[in-house]
């Protein structure tokens, strides 16, 4: 049995591009934590929201876990003494998603990085990858798809970044161009939620013409009414794969599914188990947006796929802006489930190459996905001087909660992050 | 990596007391299969059914798996071996059950035993108890139910048992004093369905003013006619704490519970995961009664475990005769199972204390449960003079499929299997 023997948690930023979306904008930096779990012989990683309420909550739970003196394999207790943490936590936000999916278990979310940093643990002591610890990968490469933003061409006040201005079909397309060429990608999701449905669909309809064939969804993150998701339903009809969050609530989603020739799919809606029950009773979406960082962890993540196959949903995954132990954790439990087979979102694109906390080389870019590691673990690293840097970057940047909205408002004062907008 | 190198599969038989029920009664021998999964430095252990069917099955996926050179992690791959292996069959029967539980998932019976075989491995190596591998032990103590049965004194033609002939609620009362004065169970379960309700009825109110306060299950089997069914948990309202499979299907069922004032619980209407999308929409059964054998193992049944808790269905434990290997499983899965809160099912004290397969003392009883070993693994270890004995049984006692049918017609020509039969 291998004891925890101390946790660290490490607040860190990294720069981030002025992404547009239904609540705002990108701020200059995206905030995460790194947990460490450490035993006698060696450590294991997590990566978790880094807003100032969620990283009170996970100090907290860790010191309770610490002093509990609990086995890596423990997470039964790991994950009450999560709860019970909360008990008197009458805290707002730290959800770390600028307000875009608020309904998700705190519990969850509390809980996820220590798993994954317990699983980390148990692989490399059993000697194998994550991946075999939740059955075995199905594949060896897990798919990715091209994560599109309306952007501005760079910080107001900064110059522009390497990825300019995309505010027209003919950038976004430019836009995705750039990073097929670069990763592969063979799939292409839109950020939208940003302009009226018209220029967005408009916009899917340029990127269909310029990647012929290539699966293409369009987020809205819940901008629009049911009757405006209708519309945009009908025109993407036999365009897009699938459409992701049109509108708000489980009752929002089945009123357009019960008319849209395409699967739904939800990161919004359905977010936490208690959700299932009666978004499948109304069959409000066709899709389900895992993310492990919400839904409590990589086994639990793996019981909603069961879920989802058993009910007839099918499996893609959410992202935050994140850094390379969460890409880790995404792909060995992508590479371990055979129904999620949907390329996977992930905002990695949009991190500056030199900026992470773990080493160079162990997450390999192939062909549109990421080579499942294969060495035990997680396969990933800390390189603490890199560590230092994005911690120091925490300090300095002033930013303690992601908050899209009011950065926005710096420079459109009049903006509205209502939802639905149209 | 730890890679399977042999597979061995043994047939053993055990003595078996006639045990009545609503499909026939107990033969003299119970039949179970035994698999060793052989590493390179060790070996983990799996017990299942033991008819000749099933065996086949068995052997053939033992020999795919063997072949495949799979690592003892890789659970993803040797069920897909399993649901592979069982393409071109057409085999019918080899359920182990008397034909009362018949639509359970094949490829998840056949992969149960490997699967546990795989995690007494895993835990070996890792150096924890398989309760440590399925989230860490919640309970110390797995506590167990006195299952109670109707009987002949003897089987035909032999002495009589230790426990004699149980026909009368008198005679039950005492089977059930002496199980719980060896034991100190703390709820008892009746097995029904072989005589007419009233007299079945009147046996749980025997009971129920002999062990005042001790949890009441009264389980016939589905020979109830959704009528009698009604019937029955009116006459039992407030005495039993749930009643099992009193009609068949899930539409029976759904029926009955929509007037019974007590949970009704299921080891036959919902016996697979495609059986849980129409039982929950029509809230059939409140209580399902999980069963690694046939719920395609320790994780599987985890998952099951966690879909009753979103959507409010408890859990129990349904059991067939079995030897040690199974026993250590179950109380394991129990122990790491928060939900798993009623007393499990156990055929136990029905076998005779110096047969197993396993070594003596491996497996405490205490209070009316197991206390949950803290070994590596399962806990278990084969004693294989023991297996060598219960092996000559299997080959010298005829039997190769469980049929209590025909062994009832051979005392009792007219006997009438037919469900409902009330």
């Amino acid at each position: 049995m291998s004891t925890i023997k101390d946790i660290i948690i490490t607040p860190v930023a990294f720069h981030d591009p002025p992404l547009l979306n239904s609540v705002g904008v990108h701020e200059p930096f995206a905030l995460r934590s790194i947990i460490e779990v450490i035993t006698e012989t060696t450590y294991g990683l997590g990566e978790s929201y880094g807003d100032s309420t969620h990283l009170e909550r996970l100090q907290r739970a860790a010191e309770l876990i610490k002093s509990s003196a609990l086995s890596i394999h423990n997470t039964n207790a790991i994950y009450q003494i999560c709860v019970d943490s909360l008990t008197n936590d009458t805290a707002t936000g730290g959800d770390g998603m600028a307000g875009m999916v608020t309904t998700a278990s705190i519990a969850d979310k509390l809980f996820s990085p220590f798993e994954v940093a317990c699983l980390d643990i148990q692989g490399k002591m059993a000697g194998v990858p994550v991946s075999e610890l939740l059955g075995g990968r199905v594949r060896d490469n897990v798919q990715y798809s091209a994560y599109l933003f309306y952007k501005w061409a760079g910080h107001p006040g900064s110059p522009d970044d390497e990825f300019g201005e995309a505010l027209t079909p003919a950038q976004l397309v430019a836009q995705a161009k750039k990073m097929i060429d670069e990763y592969g990608f063979k799939a292409i999701k839109l950020k939208g939620g940003v302009f009226p449905p018209a220029q967005e669909v408009a916009a899917i309809k340029a990127l269909h013409d310029a990647f012929p064939g290539i699966p293409l969804r369009l987020d809205p993150n819940a901008a629009w009414t049911v009757e405006t998701s209708k519309w945009v339903a009908d025109e993407l009809s036999g365009i897009v794969e699938y459409l992701e969050d049109p509108a708000p609530e489980i009752e929002g989603m089945a009123a357009v599914a019960s008319e849209a020739s395409m699967p739904l799919a939800t990161n919004m809606a359905v977010v936490a188990f208690d959700h299932l029950p009666p978004s499948i009773l109304q069959n409000a979406v066709q899709v389900i947006l895992s993310d492990h960082h919400f839904w409590g962890g990589l086994r639990k993540s793996q019981t909603l796929a069961s879920i989802c196959a058993i009910w007839g949903i099918r499996l893609s995954m959410h992202s935050n802006s994140h850094l390379g132990i969460s890409l880790a954790a995404m792909t060995h439990l992508a590479a371990a489930t055979p129904n999620l087979d949907y390329a996977c979102d992930t905002h990695w694109p949009w991190k500056r190459r030199d900026e992470d906390v773990i080493g160079d080389g162990a997450l390999r870019w192939v062909d549109g996905g990421v080579e499942v590691p294969r060495t035990p673990g997680l396969g990933v690293e800390l390189d603490r001087e890199k560590l230092g840097r994005l911690h120091r970057q925490y300090l300095e940047c002033g930013i303690r909660k992601r908050d899209d909205t009011s950065y926005m408002r710096r420079f459109e004062p009049e903006f509205d992050a209502r939802i639905p907008r149209w």
